[in-house]
């Protein structure tokens, strides 16, 4: 046996038990006449005593040359600490050392394994399996480990079957772009691996499942952004006969036992938001909540008293930050650099101090009187100490770049707190939008996505205004799942394909084996999936998705680790009946 | 709200409720006067009853008119059934309807949706949407989620952490051919499907995770037998600072436990068994031990004795049929052909009579007298009634024809009963097997394999004798799981490279991160891997797995539902760099 304990176990009243410990060298400490040692598990750390006069002059020597992530496993006996450490569980106690073995040496570690490591990104990627032993970094995995269990204990428990849909799948041309996996059995073949389960669950629903779900990886060959990976796991879910209120109840209370049992936190109540109003409010479809600070319209105060800028625009749009009135001209020019950031876009920023006297101050005095700016004070609910923030232009690009200002402001006044959850559901998004380069409508989410019932009789008149049966959750401005109310209705089915300009040939071709299904009796059903990973990262207070993922891969999808992809060789190729086509 | 209760909720306490019901029709019946129709859902089957004179004529059109399989939505009142129906749950109540909403026609299946389907297999996998409605079908995955939830109760609940492990990983040249992905990214690059999570559960090991899991899919391209699917799911596990009683305990828990909990069969205590005496004893390295029929061998009294055959066998070896001295001419010649099969292979067979009046009766009389049988009866503990059956040649295809001989017997005898599970480790197997072929020695696992500690020294000068530190958990001759100690040590780990003829670079080349992984404190470690989905067929009583897997593909790799795999578009090969090479 290896071990009697583990390193995280024993306490005082273990005293006086011979124990056998094994794990690794966290630290020595050679005091000359006394040598401890720290040794590590995932469970705790344990200290070993030995002591010249008491211990063996041979083990003492074996105990001065441990080095740093030697493995050992060492037996004594458990005895009372003179002085405690009431920092660690084990802090009472100590091990006196009768006998040590080393059962595997270690190079020293190309940075420290402690929470405080002097590892740089790279080298940790690369050394991940040295990563993953610290402490604060494997916490992230069993955080992840508990939201999985915590997640099916709830679905099982309101009697969800798990069900396990197939990674070799069919390429579809819609949507982002697919892994494929050529056939060696079929020349020429080739499967997909799954966006998502979206068809299968579907199906699942026309066999009578009923409530299905999985906590399943699905792939999409994107190019990378920093919290995009290769493949991410979702958890993935589809119910029967249920209408929106129905999925919605469903998951805020997911969320809500997610909350609760493993934060320790009520969400209480879930709002729910247009997505008109996100977008007017917020300038996005998925606000952050945890501050108010809405946008303003002006353009019936602002337009009109010639200053050309405003009048031209589509869109006046302000935001009253609170109790800022007192920015410095330097300050006031760095949020105007940052409007003009590239990933903002704004050209330019109008402000207006609201000072404490009642005057304004503002950086368009030169076409606005004192009495005018009051007119926008009042509007937008200012008081004396605030200042106002106004953009212009186009009202999608105003929109966007207010958002990103309003953000920027909240971060800076501290508005969005780490341990604040402010959840909300984002419902009635538009069904189609229109593609300018082909010319036609897309479906915003897919093509089974269902219109709202109110809607239906727009599709073929005003079919951009056609509002889906879709809704996304949203926490903290992070859209954390989203999904809708399927189209059922083998007609409905058809309007929707005509809209999207489908004839049928190209729905068939496309859709068939789906479309066939529905005709043997498929029932009303609705789902969403929510991205697990970004939900292990929210919990666990990151805005990274790969802290989360035991072995992520890198903005270029390689796993530098292991070093792959890589080369295969020519036999493999020819059996698989391919052959390179690389370009240099 | 599409429906207040489900088809297998409503009781005898639940009449005069108002409720609303949705699900498929099952089936109508319509006596004229009074229409039943069974509505059907996951959850059971509720009937619903209209009457002429009683119910609105409208109401009666439509319910004559509903086909199989239509999706509706009823309301109606709970009333007590004239004649109740005591073989479902919902049987004594029944509906009376007031309204019915066809939510969605359905044409006729091309199959009855009944357990006792008339549908044939490759229809039901084209259609098996259709196929999983049935309740057999879904009960097979339902057992199957089940099973799932108590391996993950008993893992979580013995410190296990789940871990997912990548899916895109590195192509290596041992083992199975590996399914390969093309970078997009990194043009003339792949990643390859995991065949196993092997590599990163060690690399967990490393990471000090001390008790890892998954279930996982793995990917194997293979050429598909009856029983292999192309991506299957296995229960992964390892764990740290065991030795191979650590590790046999835990899953033999594992294993308590399910049997337990979903069969509710105590398996009692698993005995152990020596691979040398499971190919002695009974042919083969996966026992069926539910029956005796133990393998003798017959060498020291059968040989010698003028019979050629005999004579030039390197192994003359019985198995005793208790009780079957009265088999016929025609049932004994029916056995002859059965070892004759190619799969079987044997040349012949003998057999002895053992006469209830305690004389013998064989095919061999020519060469051997009464006494001579009867030191063979005697070496083979047979009474009179008992048949004995000889095979004779080399060891290794007589002890595999005996094996299928004895399991043939074991089935025409009944003895192999469905609901017995007798469970069985089988350890110590052979560490390394000659090749043939490539002139060496192979791992018989994998070459991070364990010998047994005291075989070690044998390494270098009689590696065909060194046993390894692998075991196999059996389940009436099924192979349910295996696994091993691993080497931890570098030392160790370089013999072993050196008995299987790598040279230092050849190893670096192939396993170098894992190697290098091992220089940092690699702990002993060990783990196992189960095939859940064959797990799922035993539990279920089933030989097939692919009943017990969603979505299976067939013998060819094809999923029949979906036609996959299929032809991707010129413009996908061109962004991956790659070409078709078909050679027609």
């Amino acid at each position: 046996m290896l071990r009697t304990h583990t390193c995280g176990e024993l306490r005082i009243e273990d005293v006086n038990k011979e124990v056998t410990l094994s794990g690794w060298v966290q630290k020595t400490r050679d005091k000359g006449s006394i040598i401890w040692v720290d040794l590590r598990d995932k469970y705790g750390i344990t200290q070993l005593i030995l002591e010249e006069g008491v211990s063996d002059e041979a083990l003492l020597k074996k105990a001065a040359k441990l080095g740093r992530e030697f493995v050992i496993q060492t037996k004594g006996t458990v005895v009372e600490r003179l002085s405690k450490n009431d920092k660690i569980p084990t802090g009472d106690i100590e091990i006196k050392v009768s006998s040590i073995e080393v059962l595997n040496p270690s190079k020293v570690p190309p940075f420290t394994i402690e929470n405080d490591t002097d590892g740089g990104e790279d080298l940790r990627m690369k050394y991940r399996y040295l990563d993953l032993r610290r402490e604060t970094v494997r916490k992230k995995l069993q955080l992840r480990h508990q939201l999985m269990r915590e997640t099916r204990a709830y679905l099982d428990g309101v009697n969800f079957i798990e069900v396990e849909t197939p990674v070799l799948i069919k390429s579809t041309p819609e949507g982002a772009r697919d892994f494929v996996v050529p056939s060696r059995m079929n020349p020429g073949e080739f499967y997909a691996l799954p966006q998502s389960p979206q068809t299968f669950k579907q199906l699942l629903m026309v066999s009578g499942f009923d409530r299905y779900y999985q906590i399943v990886k699905c792939f999409r060959d994107e190019d990378l952004r920093a919290d995009r990976q290769p493949e991410f796991t979702q958890i993935d879910c589809e119910l029967s006969f249920v209408e929106r209120k129905d999925v919605l109840d469903t998951f805020e209370g997911l969320v809500r036992h997610l909350f609760k049992n493993v934060k320790g936190i009520d969400i209480g109540e879930v709002p729910h938001m247009a997505y008109d109003d996100a977008m007017k409010y917020y300038g996005s479809d998925k606000p952050d909540i945890r501050f108010d600070m809405k946008f303003v319209e002006l353009n019936d105060v602002a337009q009109g008293k010639g200053f050309q800028v405003f009048d031209s625009a589509e869109l006046v749009v302000g935001i009253n930050a609170k109790g800022c009135a007192e920015y410095t001209r330097k300050q006031l020019d760095a949020l105007t650099d940052y409007v003009k950031r590239p990933q903002v876009g704004a050209k330019g920023l109008v402000y207006v101090k609201y000072n404490e006297d009642g005057t304004f101050k503002s950086s368009v005095d030169k076409f606005y009187s004192q009495e005018d700016l009051k007119a926008w004070a009042d509007k937008m609910d200012a008081k004396p100490g605030d200042l106002l923030l106004v953009l212009s232009g186009d009202t999608d690009h105003t929109r966007k770049a207010m958002n990103e200002l309003r953000l920027h402001m909240g971060s800076e006044l501290g508005l969005r707190k780490k341990d604040e959850y402010k959840l909300l559901w984002v419902v009635d998004f538009p069904l189609l939008e229109w593609d300018e380069e082909s010319q036609r409508f897309h479906a915003m989410h897919h093509p089974f996505t269902s219109p709202i019932p109110e809607d239906l009789d727009k599709l073929e008149h005003t079919p951009g205004d056609v509002k889906a049966n879709a809704y996304d959750l949203v926490v903290n401005g992070v859209e954390l799942g989203g999904g809708s109310i399927r189209i059922h209705d083998r007609a409905v089915q058809q309007r929707m394909f005509k809209a999207l300009g489908f004839t049928e040939e190209e729905a068939q071709a496309q859709f068939g084996f789906l479309l066939e299904a529905f005709e043997y009796g498929a029932p009303p059903h609705g789902g969403i999936a929510f991205g697990f990973d970004r939900l292990c990262a929210l919990f666990g207070g990151s805005d990274s998705i790969r802290d989360y993922i035991a072995f992520p891969k890198n903005n270029s999808g390689r796993d530098v680790m292991i070093d792959t992809p890589s080369v295969i060789d020519n036999a493999q190729l020819e059996e698989l009946s391919l052959r390179l086509n690389l370009k240099d």
